[in-house]
């Protein structure tokens, strides 16, 4: 499983449009706050791997090991 | 944009898997409580549309009017 504290110190860039506590500023960019754990990795692996596709998110998503991916979603759904 | 009530009578479906709340039973499947309305229209027409490929919500999606969706939208944005 993934360690929140591990996610939140990875989840800088990511607060740029899902905001810095995981609620969106813009009504465009879901909230991640209380997200479900499981469903959060399996789009970050979605948006690696190409299955879902979005400009923004698939160059974010393409660095992500297995564990950050498990990190960033322990983390957005502690919250 | 869309209105809540008429949202909350079309949602029945959507319980199932999201929750009666909004809230999600099973981890694999997301909360939409809370969710940003813009978001959450710009995926169930994606869904609709075949840009977001999901099993699950392609044929839920299929049948929804652009109505519909920013009903649904709306109710969920609002819990």
């Amino acid at each position: 499983d993934g360690n929140p504290d591990a996610g939140k110190a990875k989840s800088a860039v990511c607060a740029a449009c899902h905001g810095p506590e995981g609620i969106s500023s813009m009504d465009i960019y879901p909230n991640l706050a209380g997200q479900k754990e499981g469903y959060l990795v399996s789009q970050l692996q979605h948006f690696r791997d190409g299955e879902r596709n979005n400009a923004i998110m698939a160059p974010m998503a393409k660095p992500l090991s297995d564990d950050d991916i498990a990190d960033l979603a322990a983390y957005y759904a502690s919250l």
